[in-house]
């Protein structure tokens, strides 16, 4: 038997209704597979803000670096939106970023084919659309020195943050998403503004050198605007894609809405070592928290990437990934994802129908 | 007879053909409405760096400043791709918006319904769209000091470039942003990252005390992952965008590409007093050049917003306009924007046809 020790962060919103079902679904498999999975709850977000005054308790932090995987829900609300940034949940994130040396995130933009409707674009744009975004998640301009608001000349206030990058930092990631796309279409194409920013030259240089030891992977390069309409103007172009902590940010959103479907995106988080961190794309929904009305295949599709990435388990996530096929085949949708014909179910009927499948 | 002085900027690539259609049409709305134009041709991007090893001679600055608008077309091409950045056709760009002062950077994307079925997005979605995006030009990452790539410790090289928005930087690009808000639909979205960067949140502040003053504006806020992903969802939502340079850069491309059309799009760059600089918001098209294929009627409505915001000439601007429809409506179309049942025609022969219009 083996045994992995999983950490809960069920954070804020539909947080809580949608972790159970992936718990469900991850103990069935267990069972099936002979894997064991010991889970401990801890606070995150808006909920440890609330019970602690804290975004990110130490106590959380320790959980997750004693574990072998972190299950995240989500983090955010109204609630806590007046508070000023920097005792927001979303500190909690970034926080749980940086102590676990989360530097390297992955966000699959993949279209369904059940789902292709849902899309804003053509049905033969997207398509097989099938993109991973490698994003850089602990450098650049998010945690760059110096940054703050300063009194600049005539008393007059000034913003400022700092975009960095080293290059063994870009090394890293690059080496992350080279090994990606080896096992995916063999096409990298990494994003930057090298006709501006000096960070960007060095960050194309390294990627460019590092292509040298990647003989077998075809490496490009696009300027971040130019990346932001290609993803719109032919998305299948894309295979994999590798850019800084901000490109990053807004590229993987952006290739996320073209699948139509948010509610069905996972993401990993990893280190160099250590637990990674496993989430869905979207946010808390406070608006219908509570009500069993959430869309839980994100996390569930989450958990799969936990088995994948986090685990090494693949058959596991396969049949995650699998029951999840199966479950939209069957017509069972939730509200965010319904359309005329299926069979509307809440979110504990979903991860019934998963339990099923 | 009124009279301005224009200083034309051919540039590279497709460049000379298309403002050679420009100015024929300016001419011939000046004929009709009593206005003079005095043209005066300077280099800039690869042709004055063949020329004089330089993207921007100090010449062709002078000739600027010294005239009433600058009506630019196109500048770069793979010839220049390979010398270092600094010395790159785009530089001479850079320098112009610099020189020139020009901190707002207006980049209208508005779905033409003769071209809506270019968009790769459904027609439900693109019908009407009609955004704005301000862009602040001079600021930003775009200029911030330090910038550069240095030696760190361990001798590790370290790319560094640094987002710096002054209060009065945010105050008066949100001034011309809330003005053409006013003109427009009333609303404004203003888009940053303040959830993680201080000069964000500097940026937000800032247009929220503004917006005291525009009360008959609706300011709202967006993430710029969130307008990323909002442009693609459902881009009717927008009006009037306004957004740091990096960030409007990214976003204005975007939303270009939703039209699917964006060799049709223009753009005006604007600085607080003296002349403004209006250009396609396509590339130099280098493989097509010199072959009478280009589609002059971005530069045409490049034009169009010179004598509407340039030269304060509303009446000869909408003939502008006008004229670019009735093209479209009698179905001219170059290689770009062709469709079944259309009539081809080259760069020449669609000038011609603005003309009789
Ligand atoms: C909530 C926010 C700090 C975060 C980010 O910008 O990284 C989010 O947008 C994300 O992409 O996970
Ligand atoms: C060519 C480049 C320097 C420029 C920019 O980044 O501003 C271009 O992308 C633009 O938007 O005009």
């Amino acid at each position: 038997t083996k045994h992995y020790r999983i950490t809960l962060l069920p954070g804020d919103g539909i947080g809580p209704e949608i972790i159970t079902v992936a718990v469900s679904v991850l103990k069935r498999v267990g069972e099936q597979l002979d894997i064991q999975f010991e889970f401990k709850e801890a606070l995150v977000g808006g909920a440890a803000i609330d019970a602690t005054g804290n975004p990110l308790p130490d106590a959380t932090l320790d959980t997750c670096k004693d574990s072998d995987a972190v299950l995240l829900a989500a983090i955010g609300g109204y609630k806590w939106d007046t508070l000023p940034s920097h005792q927001r949940p979303e500190q909690g994130l970034l926080g749980l970023r940086a102590g676990l040396g989360l530097f390297a995130n992955l966000r699959p933009a993949k279209i369904l084919p059940q789902l292709i409707d849902a899309s804003t674009l053509k049905r033969e744009v997207v398509e097989g659309v099938d993109i991973m975004v490698v994003r850089e998640l602990t450098g650049g301009i998010y945690f760059g020195q110096p940054k703050g608001i300063f009194a600049g000349e005539n008393g007059e206030k000034r913003g400022v943050n700092t975009m960095v990058y080293a290059e063994s930092e870009v090394e890293r990631i690059g080496r992350v998403a080279f090994d990606i796309a080896r096992k995916r279409g063999k096409r990298l194409c990494s994003v930057d503004k090298s006709n501006v920013l000096d960070v960007s030259q060095l960050w194309r240089d390294r990627m460019t050198r590092l292509s040298e030891e990647y003989a077998d992977v075809e490496l490009s390069h696009l300027y971040v605007d130019n990346a932001a309409m290609q993803l719109v103007r032919y998305p299948k172009q894309f295979d994999t894609i590798v850019t800084g902590n901000l490109f990053g940010d807004i590229l993987s959103d952006e290739a996320a809405m073209l699948t139509g479907s948010i509610g069905m995106l996972p993401s990993a988080s990893l280190g160099a070592s250590g637990p990674g961190v496993f989430e869905p794309v979207h946010g808390s929904a406070p608006d219908i928290a509570g009500q069993d009305k959430a869309n839980p295949l994100a996390q569930v599709l989450s958990a799969a990437m936990m088995l994948k990435y986090g685990l090494d388990e693949p058959e596991a996530a396969d049949r995650l990934e699998q029951a999840v096929m199966q479950v939209l085949d069957e017509g069972y949708r939730t509200g965010d994802i319904m359309s005329p014909g299926m069979k509307a179910v809440g979110c504990q009927a979903m991860g019934e129908a998963l339990l099923a499948a």
